[in-house]
């Protein structure tokens, strides 16, 4: 280094930064740049008083560095470069829109409702509830026929039979169908059915999954998983995108934590920092993101005025009875009452709702 | 019991249900009843084939009703009732309204925006900074005379001084002051100076100061511990109650997770709870409940949408040069068109805001 | 109720309890008990002068009782039976042993060391990680051919390729093979390979996944997700033995907290409680529980000490090299101290290790 | 920097790293530099082809580096520096050993054993306690007298009776008294009476009452608070010893997570870890760790087996009357079992107990 005026590193991106320990030897030092070259990435050292660190440079995303950690006199490895590509902010500076049908698009200026029960139970169930969310202003239809359940003993979906109840729904209201994929074997008959493919939170990590979702063709309704982080969570989105398929909604429904009075916690700065980090669409699911009834419309608000660009809203015709998730479903007239709310802040942040 | 009909219990409210095990004997359930009793309370069994639960009755809240859990065959203790009573809903059916001085209440229909910066620095900057945020529409000044900090080489605040200059700048602009204290020796002190006590998050359950808050007279605003339960923090309040000063102001700060994009996560579904649970009126900081400055105006929208109380809002009129905080410090002019768009989402629930 | 005596009900185990708001009234309770025997449940109120709870009796796991909260008047439902029953201690006394070949079982007396590279790289680096862990002391070996990775363009494992070069460590070592298992599509071939299938964290509530391996014959190290809770882990473990394979190994690998030193926080008070409720053997993963190889032989210590029934350690011939976990894997040579140590702390708690 | 040889940079250690946007432009890196020097510090920025990254050099630990954040162009600032100094290994090479009384020291070979009930309820009490807890093998008496408690109607604590007794138990049985201080104003008082200070998890951050315990001459038992990291943590003690007491034990008592089979989390890998790091004795609390007394001798166990210098139990001569923590409290007859077994994981690891 040239004095403090610093100098250009030829051939890459900064990688990450080697912290070697204050105790590190010369030798070790010389060590970590020879593993660095090794992976066909250049060393770059500074070297202190009290300790030096290394800044490695290049582009080779399959090497493991955290292995460094390993080498003698090497005190910690510090992550420069973000992870993901397509699904980054730079890859692509205008937003993302993804369309679901004529009705139905997120990440424009409409903010998307996509609204109905946790699962599929009958046909009139599912009519019924089909009509009255649309009626209560909703954009499209979700409701599950395969589903992930805790408990081995559990109502586990009607399988198929439940797909063609989702899509004589949407071919009598119109509405787009969005509903779970729960393995890759079936990812093309529920592609078959809906208009959107979820991916639920239990299943953020099942890459198998995110690349069979990532080769078909539907839009994919992609959720976080319940203590994943922000790059982890892009990190998988990329899974999909790598394989395909440029209609990933990123959709966020509350993380694991100490508290108690809610299911799970919904933490809506992940709302803004997915937008500063990527052009994919988010959508915010209050149900899942509290757990009870009582406290969704006040999410679906809150979720609006911070830039969410959709809400996927459990409802059902009659919670106290609904197969699953009734304690935090609500119902059809609470969503027209929380739609009428909703229109009014998506005015005051200038936008559309439901 | 007679049939499933049950049968009054006299004599008070239900306050613990105890499991026993399916493996428990008459005579150990004829313990549970006896430590029971031994407590004051009455005992309520209810026998199933599998397994016996016993109701427990009665109001003591002074003994240790967990270590029923060592009685032998015993599974598991749930507690029922609320443990805490003049911060619940139940004791007063009214909301909560603060008055901190004649520009400022909180709890009513406007949604109070305080701010300034984390640390009173010195005259000019404080008075800069009071000016400032009372011209972008903000309705009382926060700023740090005693700041507990993390790092014992870190600068500590200007402690009297910084006191004064807080009261100087209320005289000239009329907005009332809201400070931290740290420890029950400074009550009296802070107390003269300040309009509103804040007790930090790193002291929500230091209960000494608790009740050195709850027995002087200025308002408290009262931060929710950063790994505290909403019981928790509501029996912590009761501590400031239960001494004697109803004027409690609940704030919600962000709690720590793993998420690492934030410095805290802001769980804004406690807005909601706690209105729910209590009639004290709810303040989010969405300066420490983010970390960052750029996901402060998005939050601050959020949190009015979902029905805060107030704002606390850090406000510094050159954060790259501030003395703590700076990263996320709104500059004033970002605080102005911050409180401009929280009009707006303000309006649309019914509000008005700064 | 006939006095506090209590009563018999007859016709099954107590389920869950109703807890109703102090508000609530005679109506409401009733309309809970109808909403109860909708369920083929049946209702045992307790009517206390503040508050009213209803016992629910009856053991039908397919209806989702939580829609109950619902109901007018209700303030919270809280169960009361273990939603597992396979899994637990109550349906077998006796602890499960599960033998993966003549050389290794695990759930006896003999504390069991699985190790091997996190990834096979190539035949020559397991050939030499299987002898060098042989020659430590290890009982068997494990090293991943399918690897889930967090990024789509990191070394993804050699697939089957990975699985013979296992196979043929097997056939010279006589170590059993533990090797992971990613997607219901691949569970015959990787159960043609292996001694016992590996499902990862990520996976733990693929339960697509989970059914697929409870329908193969090979025994299932069952890896808690980052997340989960020990009421769910025992649920998903219900998973592969209700559909018909008894031989599971649960496996705690550290769950993901605020707590940023390690990669995973290793909560070890989960091995005495798993033993408490199931009768499986429990298996603990230092290497991922820490993500730091110098930590990885005390908690491999406090593992042992707390009753654990074997461990799962990375080891590499060449940890700087590795491929995947390069930070977290032991040397051999660590490993042979590692488990000369192990041996003494097995002795001090009555058993053998290695 | 010419070529990858870097260069020395003179006047100081690397202190942090200041990672530019992508697209940050010259003359936002200029401003960096600017920055950094006005804060006395020196910047000697590396330039990628794709981004830059300025490493900082200096040694000023009063300044708030994270505002730098907010300078336009940068994208994050990562602290190199471990921001305590006292506490850490590197200023003293040799373990810390902290002296209670002849009886029991704490950092040395032998792990002690601090037992005794969680308050101090009466004299006979607490006499019976230190008997029989000394009887079955402990080293120092702990017991509450001022006791904070989450709800305000809770039991407090006796006071200063409380001390008296405690101190009439060590003039009978020579146990060194261990006990909890509350508040600055009471720290001489409990100072005189107890042989050592605690600081319990709630007061870890109550920096003026750290402050007060660093300039009385008693060792002090310093907890980690229940959301705290570790380098929090070590900041913290920093403040006990940078006011003149050097006599800190470190306490790990457990962390809040979602986990509920427990009240706390035990993550043992902080033993090691605060090993490596610092130079002060560890102590582990597997009582409030668990919260139940089930766990508790396996937990013991684990934290010898890991390193631990001493464990502080609860033991109560009646845990079912217990007025606070009976969940949690061992009976001597257990405690007597679990330090025999203690002797031998002790032994085990080339250590004494008890």
């Amino acid at each position: 280094m040239q004095g403090e005026s610093g100098g250009g590193v030829g051939g890459g991106s900064i990688d990450m930064i080697v912290i070697m320990q204050p105790s590190a030897t010369e030798q070790q030092v010389e060590h970590v740049k020879q593993l660095i070259k090794e992976m066909g990435l250049s060393p770059h050292p500074i070297v202190g008083t009290e300790l030096t660190v290394v800044a490695v440079v290049g582009d080779d995303r399959k090497k493991d560095r955290d292995a460094m950690e390993q080498a003698p006199g090497v005190d910690r490895v510090m992550r420069v470069l973000q992870p993901y590509k397509m699904a980054a902010r730079a890859a692509q500076p205008e937003r993302t829109i993804v369309r679901l049908n004529d009705l139905c698009s997120v990440g424009g200026d409409q903010v998307a409702v996509i609204a109905g029960p946790c699962s599929v139970e009958n046909e009139a169930q599912i009519m019924d509830a089909a009509r009255k969310v649309k009626a209560a202003g909703a954009n499209a239809l979700r409701g599950g026929a395969f589903k992930p359940r805790t408990n081995p003993y559990s109502f586990q979906g009607l399988g198929e039979d439940g797909l063609k109840m989702l899509a004589a729904a949407r071919d009598e209201t119109g509405l787009a169908v969005v509903t779970e994929v729960l393995t890759p074997s079936e990812v093309d008959l529920v592609s078959s059915y809906a208009d959107c493919l979820q991916i639920g939170t239990r299943n953020a990590q099942n890459f198998k999954l995110l690349e069979a979702c990532g080769r078909q063709p539907k839009p994919v309704m992609f959720k976080r998983g319940m203590a994943m982080t922000v790059d982890e969570f892009l990190q998988a989105a990329e899974y999909i995108l790598a394989n395909g398929n440029p209609n990933v909604i990123l959709c966020e429904r509350g993380i694991r934590t100490f508290e108690k009075y809610v299911r799970n916690t919904l933490p809506l700065a992940v709302v803004p920092e997915l937008h500063h980090r990527s052009h994919l669409p988010v959508v915010v699911d209050p149900s899942q993101g509290t757990g009870h009834a009582r406290l969704v419309p006040d999410m679906c608000r809150a979720a609006v005025a911070c830039g969410a660009d959709g809400l996927l809203i459990e409802v059902h015709p009659d919670p106290e009875h609904a197969m699953t998730d009734g304690a935090q479903s609500l119902t059809p007239e609470a969503l027209e009452t929380t739609i009428a709310s909703l229109r009014r802040v998506a005015a005051a942040v200038d936008r559309t709702c439901g």
